[in-house]
């Protein structure tokens, strides 16, 4: 089982590969939505870019509840986290620019009505399987634990 | 780009894979909730186990709308599905018995208070990236595309 110091830096290993998450979001009704999206990772927030159109961006317009999966159900990375801004992506260039270096497509080229938004981890746990659930936090109140 | 057979064929060989999914739930104020989880597909539900007491189980006794991904987000199997039934794991032998040969592990040995859910898909779409968008339906109202 490892400690919580050696999951945290898996954690941050996985993200800034900048490899594609699992996003999950919800409607105010309760109605669930999954996407695979593109994610940066700043070392403070993650960046995701999404049609304005898309109910994933309908539902973190009104809902700043997410719920993000990295890694895979074996080597599960789990982040609950808070939108804290949505921008459009015109009118994000430092953005739009640092998303586009790290995972490799400019949102801005992809269509009219994208959107940026910038979430706010405020929960992550990372275990592989069910022997390593205890002691699968490894940051909580937005402040990691090791 | 995939034909839309292909694509269903694709994904019956990925859930009868047994791998383990991301599914994704809400309570009935919009919080998402995800994890990964082993499912068994047996040619028309997709059933799961977990814990009655996590949030996973909560939310499904009260919203049936689930959505649940298989593969990976560059070669991505989202399904939106319901609950149509939940069972305690002890009253439910046959189910039991299925889950445990097709993934592996038997939910009756690993606590008390564990409970079945059976999701019935109702719309499944299968994509290889943003260049495969159009014409990733291969399920809608439950009926296969192909």
């Amino acid at each position: 089982m490892r400690e919580t110091a050696t999951r945290k830096a898996d954690v941050l290993a996985a993200l800034e590969q900048q490899a594609d998450l699992w996003l999950c979001t919800a409607d105010l009704a309760g109605r669930p939505h999954l996407i695979p999206v593109s994610a940066w990772w700043d070392g403070t927030y993650l960046a995701i870019a999404t049609a304005g159109a898309s109910r994933t961006a309908r539902n973190m317009k009104v809902n700043r509840a997410v719920r993000v999966a990295a890694g895979s159900p074996s080597d599960a990375i789990m982040i609950d986290g808070e939108v804290v801004e949505n921008s459009a992506v015109d009118d994000s260039a430092e953005l739009a620019g640092g998303f586009a270096a790290a995972v490799g497509w400019d949102p801005r080229e992809v269509g009219a009505g994208w959107l940026f938004f910038r979430l706010r981890p405020t929960r992550i746990q990372a275990y592989r399987g069910y022997d390593e659930l205890e002691g699968r936090d490894v940051m909580r109140d937005s402040r990691w634990l090791a």
